[in-house]
Protein backbone atom coordinates (compact mmCIF):
# COMPACT_ATOMS: atom_id res chain seq x y z
CA UNK A 1 0.00 0.00 0.00
CA UNK A 2 1.92 3.38 -1.10
CA UNK A 3 1.41 6.32 1.28
CA UNK A 4 -1.06 7.58 -1.24
CA UNK A 5 -3.01 5.08 -1.53
CA UNK A 6 -5.32 4.27 1.71
CA UNK A 7 -6.79 0.83 0.45
CA UNK A 8 -5.63 -2.61 -1.10
CA UNK A 9 -7.69 -4.83 -2.59
CA UNK A 10 -7.80 -8.44 -3.98
CA UNK A 11 -9.90 -10.04 -6.60
CA UNK A 12 -11.64 -12.93 -7.47
CA UNK A 13 -14.24 -13.49 -9.70
CA UNK A 14 -15.93 -16.51 -7.20
CA UNK A 15 -14.95 -18.56 -4.36
CA UNK A 16 -13.87 -21.41 -6.18
CA UNK A 17 -10.67 -19.52 -7.57
CA UNK A 18 -9.73 -20.56 -4.13
CA UNK A 19 -8.77 -23.56 -5.70
CA UNK A 20 -5.84 -21.99 -7.35
CA UNK A 21 -4.01 -21.29 -4.58
CA UNK A 22 -1.54 -23.58 -2.24
CA UNK A 23 -0.49 -22.33 1.55
CA UNK A 24 3.11 -23.70 1.77
CA UNK A 25 5.08 -23.54 5.37
CA UNK A 26 8.55 -21.74 4.99
CA UNK A 27 11.49 -24.59 5.03
CA UNK A 28 8.76 -27.22 5.58
CA UNK A 29 7.08 -29.67 2.94
CA UNK A 30 3.95 -28.76 4.86
CA UNK A 31 1.90 -27.49 2.25
CA UNK A 32 -2.49 -27.27 2.27
CA UNK A 33 -4.34 -27.11 -1.09
CA UNK A 34 -6.95 -24.61 -1.55
CA UNK A 35 -5.58 -22.24 1.07
CA UNK A 36 -5.07 -18.79 0.70
CA UNK A 37 -3.84 -16.44 3.87
CA UNK A 38 -4.95 -12.70 2.75
CA UNK A 39 -2.63 -10.29 5.49
CA UNK A 40 0.13 -9.52 3.16
CA UNK A 41 -2.09 -9.58 -0.24
CA UNK A 42 -4.36 -6.72 1.63
CA UNK A 43 -1.73 -5.19 3.91
CA UNK A 44 -3.29 -6.54 6.63
CA UNK A 45 -2.16 -5.23 10.56
CA UNK A 46 -4.94 -5.88 13.11
CA UNK A 47 -6.23 -9.30 11.50
CA UNK A 48 -5.48 -12.40 9.25
CA UNK A 49 -7.80 -14.06 7.23
CA UNK A 50 -8.20 -16.96 5.05
CA UNK A 51 -10.05 -18.64 2.42
CA UNK A 52 -9.98 -21.85 2.67
CA UNK A 53 -12.11 -25.27 0.71
CA UNK A 54 -12.37 -28.37 2.35
CA UNK A 55 -13.01 -31.34 -0.39
CA UNK A 56 -16.46 -33.44 0.57
CA UNK A 57 -15.70 -35.23 3.88
CA UNK A 58 -12.61 -33.53 4.56
CA UNK A 59 -11.05 -32.74 7.66
CA UNK A 60 -8.61 -31.50 10.13
CA UNK A 61 -6.21 -34.01 10.78
CA UNK A 62 -5.12 -32.03 14.25
CA UNK A 63 -6.70 -30.35 16.95
CA UNK A 64 -5.00 -26.99 17.38
CA UNK A 65 -5.14 -24.03 20.01
CA UNK A 66 -4.02 -20.06 19.94
CA UNK A 67 -1.88 -18.26 21.85
CA UNK A 68 -3.25 -14.77 21.96
CA UNK A 69 -5.36 -14.79 18.83
CA UNK A 70 -9.66 -15.20 18.60
CA UNK A 71 -10.55 -17.38 15.99
CA UNK A 72 -13.88 -16.96 13.61
CA UNK A 73 -14.57 -19.36 11.46
CA UNK A 74 -17.39 -18.19 8.77
CA UNK A 75 -19.21 -20.67 6.44
CA UNK A 76 -19.37 -19.43 3.33
CA UNK A 77 -20.70 -22.66 1.52
CA UNK A 78 -21.83 -26.05 2.63
CA UNK A 79 -21.76 -27.62 6.12
CA UNK A 80 -18.98 -27.59 8.37
CA UNK A 81 -18.99 -29.78 12.32
CA UNK A 82 -16.69 -28.63 14.25
CA UNK A 83 -15.45 -30.05 17.64
CA UNK A 84 -14.11 -27.31 20.79
CA UNK A 85 -13.25 -28.75 24.54
CA UNK A 86 -15.34 -32.11 23.02
CA UNK A 87 -18.54 -30.10 22.68
CA UNK A 88 -19.77 -30.29 18.50
CA UNK A 89 -21.43 -27.89 16.60
CA UNK A 90 -22.62 -28.02 13.16
CA UNK A 91 -22.42 -24.88 10.87
CA UNK A 92 -24.04 -24.00 7.68
CA UNK A 93 -23.97 -21.27 4.82
CA UNK A 94 -23.73 -17.66 7.08
CA UNK A 95 -22.82 -19.52 10.29
CA UNK A 96 -20.37 -18.21 12.41
CA UNK A 97 -18.41 -19.56 15.33
CA UNK A 98 -15.77 -17.57 17.77
CA UNK A 99 -13.20 -19.94 19.26
CA UNK A 100 -11.32 -18.18 21.91
CA UNK A 101 -7.44 -18.86 22.06
CA UNK A 102 -7.67 -21.86 24.59
CA UNK A 103 -10.35 -23.78 22.44
CA UNK A 104 -9.11 -26.78 21.37
CA UNK A 105 -10.60 -27.04 17.87
CA UNK A 106 -10.64 -29.04 14.73
CA UNK A 107 -13.51 -28.80 11.96
CA UNK A 108 -14.26 -31.22 8.84
CA UNK A 109 -16.91 -31.46 6.24
CA UNK A 110 -20.13 -32.79 7.10
CA UNK A 111 -21.15 -33.37 3.35
CA UNK A 112 -19.34 -36.15 1.47
CA UNK A 113 -21.02 -35.21 -1.97
CA UNK A 114 -20.35 -31.29 -1.88
CA UNK A 115 -17.04 -28.88 -1.12
CA UNK A 116 -17.39 -26.09 2.04
CA UNK A 117 -15.99 -23.26 1.92
CA UNK A 118 -15.01 -21.06 5.00
CA UNK A 119 -13.16 -18.19 6.13
CA UNK A 120 -11.08 -17.94 9.14
CA UNK A 121 -10.07 -14.60 11.32
CA UNK A 122 -7.67 -13.71 13.59
CA UNK A 123 -7.32 -11.02 15.96
CA UNK A 124 -5.83 -10.29 19.12
CA UNK A 125 -7.59 -11.11 21.85
CA UNK A 126 -8.56 -8.16 23.82
CA UNK A 127 -7.31 -5.74 20.96
CA UNK A 128 -10.50 -3.98 19.83
CA UNK A 129 -11.03 -0.78 21.70
CA UNK A 130 -14.51 0.93 19.94
CA UNK A 131 -16.99 -1.42 17.84
CA UNK A 132 -20.40 -1.58 16.13
CA UNK A 133 -20.16 2.37 14.44
CA UNK A 134 -18.14 3.67 17.10
CA UNK A 135 -14.90 4.05 15.18
CA UNK A 136 -16.16 5.51 12.38
CA UNK A 137 -16.53 9.13 11.36
CA UNK A 138 -18.65 9.99 8.63
CA UNK A 139 -16.76 12.64 5.84
CA UNK A 140 -19.21 16.15 5.73
CA UNK B 1 -19.25 -17.44 27.16
CA UNK B 2 -19.33 -19.11 29.97
CA UNK B 3 -15.69 -20.13 32.04
CA UNK B 4 -16.39 -23.28 31.08
CA UNK B 5 -16.80 -22.61 26.93
CA UNK B 6 -14.42 -21.79 24.90
CA UNK B 7 -15.87 -20.80 21.83
CA UNK B 8 -19.80 -19.40 21.00
CA UNK B 9 -21.29 -20.10 17.62
CA UNK B 10 -24.17 -18.17 15.78
CA UNK B 11 -26.53 -20.05 13.17
CA UNK B 12 -28.28 -18.89 10.09
CA UNK B 13 -29.42 -21.11 7.15
CA UNK B 14 -28.07 -18.76 4.55
CA UNK B 15 -27.20 -15.30 4.46
CA UNK B 16 -30.51 -14.25 2.86
CA UNK B 17 -31.16 -14.69 6.75
CA UNK B 18 -29.43 -11.30 7.49
CA UNK B 19 -32.58 -9.49 6.25
CA UNK B 20 -34.50 -10.48 9.60
CA UNK B 21 -32.38 -7.85 11.27
CA UNK B 22 -32.35 -4.29 11.56
CA UNK B 23 -29.45 -2.01 12.99
CA UNK B 24 -30.73 0.32 15.58
CA UNK B 25 -28.72 2.98 16.67
CA UNK B 26 -29.11 3.90 20.60
CA UNK B 27 -30.67 7.15 21.77
CA UNK B 28 -31.25 8.08 17.91
CA UNK B 29 -34.04 7.21 15.50
CA UNK B 30 -31.48 6.10 12.90
CA UNK B 31 -31.72 2.27 11.75
CA UNK B 32 -30.58 -0.02 8.68
CA UNK B 33 -32.32 -2.41 7.49
CA UNK B 34 -30.43 -5.86 6.83
CA UNK B 35 -27.32 -5.31 8.99
CA UNK B 36 -26.02 -7.35 11.74
CA UNK B 37 -23.01 -6.84 13.91
CA UNK B 38 -21.69 -9.93 15.75
CA UNK B 39 -19.39 -8.69 18.20
CA UNK B 40 -22.09 -9.49 21.41
CA UNK B 41 -23.65 -12.33 19.67
CA UNK B 42 -19.77 -14.38 19.58
CA UNK B 43 -18.36 -12.10 22.25
CA UNK B 44 -15.77 -10.98 20.16
CA UNK B 45 -12.79 -8.74 21.68
CA UNK B 46 -10.36 -8.08 19.23
CA UNK B 47 -12.86 -7.81 15.87
CA UNK B 48 -15.96 -6.59 15.16
CA UNK B 49 -18.05 -8.15 12.05
CA UNK B 50 -21.27 -7.15 10.36
CA UNK B 51 -23.18 -8.65 7.86
CA UNK B 52 -24.76 -6.76 5.36
CA UNK B 53 -27.43 -6.92 2.29
CA UNK B 54 -28.03 -4.07 -0.41
CA UNK B 55 -30.85 -3.63 -2.08
CA UNK B 56 -30.48 -3.22 -6.13
CA UNK B 57 -28.64 -0.40 -6.42
CA UNK B 58 -28.46 0.85 -2.99
CA UNK B 59 -25.56 2.85 -1.98
CA UNK B 60 -23.92 3.99 1.39
CA UNK B 61 -25.41 7.66 1.61
CA UNK B 62 -22.00 9.30 2.80
CA UNK B 63 -18.02 8.78 3.54
CA UNK B 64 -16.72 7.88 6.39
CA UNK B 65 -13.17 6.97 7.82
CA UNK B 66 -12.35 5.46 11.07
CA UNK B 67 -10.09 6.58 14.07
CA UNK B 68 -7.74 3.15 14.97
CA UNK B 69 -9.58 0.44 13.07
CA UNK B 70 -8.58 -1.18 9.89
CA UNK B 71 -11.91 -2.11 8.03
CA UNK B 72 -11.71 -5.34 5.13
CA UNK B 73 -14.80 -5.73 3.28
CA UNK B 74 -15.53 -9.47 1.61
CA UNK B 75 -18.40 -9.29 -0.96
CA UNK B 76 -20.25 -12.60 -0.59
CA UNK B 77 -22.55 -12.34 -3.28
CA UNK B 78 -23.11 -9.97 -5.80
CA UNK B 79 -21.02 -6.85 -6.92
CA UNK B 80 -20.09 -3.97 -5.29
CA UNK B 81 -17.98 -0.63 -6.41
CA UNK B 82 -15.72 0.81 -3.57
CA UNK B 83 -15.19 4.42 -4.15
CA UNK B 84 -12.01 5.11 -1.74
CA UNK B 85 -10.04 8.50 -1.69
CA UNK B 86 -11.82 9.24 -5.15
CA UNK B 87 -10.46 5.61 -6.55
CA UNK B 88 -13.00 3.25 -7.71
CA UNK B 89 -12.74 -0.27 -7.40
CA UNK B 90 -14.98 -3.20 -8.22
CA UNK B 91 -15.66 -6.19 -6.20
CA UNK B 92 -17.61 -9.25 -7.05
CA UNK B 93 -18.03 -13.01 -5.02
CA UNK B 94 -15.21 -13.44 -3.11
CA UNK B 95 -12.89 -10.08 -3.89
CA UNK B 96 -11.84 -8.11 -0.94
CA UNK B 97 -10.21 -4.52 0.34
CA UNK B 98 -8.71 -3.01 3.15
CA UNK B 99 -9.51 0.21 3.94
CA UNK B 100 -7.17 1.98 6.37
CA UNK B 101 -8.19 3.99 8.80
CA UNK B 102 -7.69 7.44 7.06
CA UNK B 103 -9.27 5.95 3.74
CA UNK B 104 -12.60 7.93 2.59
CA UNK B 105 -14.89 5.46 1.70
CA UNK B 106 -18.39 4.96 0.27
CA UNK B 107 -19.73 1.75 -1.72
CA UNK B 108 -23.01 0.90 -3.67
CA UNK B 109 -24.52 -2.29 -5.25
CA UNK B 110 -23.78 -2.28 -8.64
CA UNK B 111 -26.41 -4.23 -9.82
CA UNK B 112 -29.77 -2.65 -10.35
CA UNK B 113 -31.38 -6.63 -10.30
CA UNK B 114 -29.29 -8.59 -7.36
CA UNK B 115 -28.79 -7.93 -4.03
CA UNK B 116 -25.48 -7.53 -2.92
CA UNK B 117 -24.25 -9.46 0.19
CA UNK B 118 -21.51 -8.56 2.13
CA UNK B 119 -19.08 -8.36 5.48
CA UNK B 120 -17.57 -5.89 7.36
CA UNK B 121 -14.91 -6.63 9.19
CA UNK B 122 -12.76 -4.50 12.04
CA UNK B 123 -9.39 -4.52 13.48
CA UNK B 124 -7.36 -2.26 15.25
CA UNK B 125 -4.76 -1.43 12.92
CA UNK B 126 -1.24 -2.90 14.02
CA UNK B 127 -2.67 -4.41 16.79
CA UNK B 128 -1.73 -8.08 15.17
CA UNK B 129 1.31 -9.77 16.59
CA UNK B 130 1.50 -13.54 15.30
CA UNK B 131 -0.18 -14.00 11.84
CA UNK B 132 -0.62 -16.91 9.29
CA UNK B 133 0.22 -20.24 11.09
CA UNK B 134 2.20 -18.54 13.84
CA UNK B 135 -0.36 -18.04 16.97
CA UNK B 136 -1.15 -21.73 16.39
CA UNK B 137 -0.35 -24.44 18.21
CA UNK B 138 -1.22 -28.78 18.00
CA UNK B 139 -2.34 -30.42 20.44
CA UNK B 140 -0.83 -33.40 20.76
Amino acid sequence: MSNQEKFKAFSMDKFEEIHQHTFRVENSSFKKESKLFLKELLDLSGMEISYNIFKPSEEMPFFHTHNENEEVYIIVKGEAEFTVDGKVISLQEGSCINVKPQGSRSYKNLSDTDELVFMVIQAKEDSLNYANIKDGVIVE
